[in-house]
């Protein structure tokens, strides 16, 4: 019978994984009578949003909340102000902030209480941003958002600067910022809260696609993160093959075969992954080609 | 009469200018039949170690020392344990190091009680580092020197890493490696102990050149610091003119000139500097060429 690796940071990160199984949880609500909203899109995947709708939990879209409503915070998290005003209203909050998230809002305050002003480099609109505002505003800290290197001017009249980053924040420039703040404070304090989703899902591919017959990349074509993946798999294994569904699996490809890869570029749902597992299984059992 | 502006920034920096004025003030125990000697040449300038050689301080070469003795501690310092070692021989210690760098000694200690692992920027056989290398080791601190970022690998699987620096250390690495440790670390803190008599004495240029008829820079052809200090002034003002010493003064610079600003390389003692000052002076009063 054939092999099949599925690697362990295929698809979702964590993060995300984690708010839609709270969703998912959170529906057997619906069944008490009890309407479940999300606080935005609990994914970037309007297919994930539509299966979920389908279990009655459905993104917030200017429907009044009333009392016993159940609400989901979503991986980003929100300002604690407004987690606050929704438990007051006597909403049920469900938390599906990723704790790499809440590993954000616990840093700006660490140093914010140590006495650094505080340097957030990420994006000013992002709701994790601001998020994490909401926290560093709480705690009675002081800090700024860096989008570019000009935007860090700001920071150099302080001596002593904390710095941490969005969870998906970029290396290149979250080293750029580091760099350049290092030679203008005297004291400089860095907690890395970089997410390392990406580079694990990479790392993944590394170590199976030399190791497999075959590589299954599964994403969106106009996908970056799956065409990177695919990328790095050609270059180990020539039998990669990039693909959106199950749909797209060539029998052809399996004559023979002993052992098949399986990765998921960020935005690709479990279900779809264990789809082309199963197909693959399917193919193999049914024509007898795999070995 | 002419106005002279030297440059407050000029030649020596603050730690070797005390480091001098120190061993001219030792020179007085000689008065008393006291020996004194420096723990290696105090400057990087012969003919300012010949002069204070004159006043009966002199580097130790191989001298065996007696009790009684006074030795001079050069502004690089030393481990703690060696200055003990002299104090337990009974010599009189003229501890000369300079603060910025006697404050890398107090960071690295610092930054150690707080846990994390050092990694001291510099040049590996310095003896500035070699001092500080022996307050990590008493303080019972772990860490290393970094020259190369082939160095620096060896600190990335050390989840809280500090880091300082050579107080003569080029800003430029002491940037790349602070932004690379960033992104591997859990958590960084930077004391920046880069000096920046360097930036400070371009400053000067930078301020007086434009303010000023014309502008002397003193040092060796060959230095390197004193050949920028040279093109920046030439920049913004171009009757600077780049000397070794007073003798090179031509009269017909000065000619109707109201303002001279003078500023010297960092091997530049503040005596050759007081020279090239009398002599433009004496140049004006004589030639009566100055308005």
């Amino acid at each position: 019978m054939v092999e099949i690796i599925v690697a362990p940071n295929a698809g979702f990160c964590f993060g995300v994984k984690r708010a839609v199984k709270l969703a998912e949880e959170s529906s057997s609500f619906t069944r008490k009578g009890v309407r479940v909203y999300t606080l935005g899109p609990i994914i970037h995947n309007p297919q994930e949003v539509r299966r979920l709708a389908s279990k009655g939990v459905k993104p917030l879209e200017g429907e009044e909340l009333k009392e016993g409503d159940a609400i989901i915070i979503r991986s980003h998290g929100i300002p604690p102000d407004k987690e606050r005003e929704l438990r007051k209203r006597g909403l049920r909050v469900i938390d599906a902030t990723c704790p790499y998230v809440k590993a954000v809002h616990e840093a700006v305050c660490k140093l914010s209480e140590e006495g650094y002003f505080i340097v957030l480099v990420g994006e000013k609109n992002h709701p994790e941003v601001i998020g994490t505002l909401g926290y560093l505003r709480e705690c009675g800290g002081e800090g700024i958002v860096v989008e570019s290197l000009e935007d860090l001017k700001e920071a150099f009249k302080y001596e002593k600067v904390g710095v941490v980053s969005q969870t998906t924040q970029s290396e290149k420039f979250f080293k750029e910022v580091v760099g350049e703040l290092a030679l203008w404070v005297k004291e400089l304090k860095v907690i890395n809260t970089i997410c390392n989703a990406t580079s694990v899902r990479q790392e993944d591919v590394y170590r199976i696609a030399p190791e497999v017959d075959v590589m299954i990349i599964i994403g969106g074509k106009n996908s970056g993160n799956t065409r990177r993946l695919y990328n790095i798999s050609k270059s180990l294994n020539p039998n990669s093959y990039h693909i959106e569904t199950a749909e797209e699996l060539d029998p052809s490809w399996f004559e023979g075969v002993k052992k098949v890869g399986i990765t998921a570029g960020a935005s690709t749902p479990d279900w779809i992954i264990e789809s082309v597992r199963g197909k693959i299984e399917e193919i193999c059992r049914e024509l007898s080609y795999c070995s």
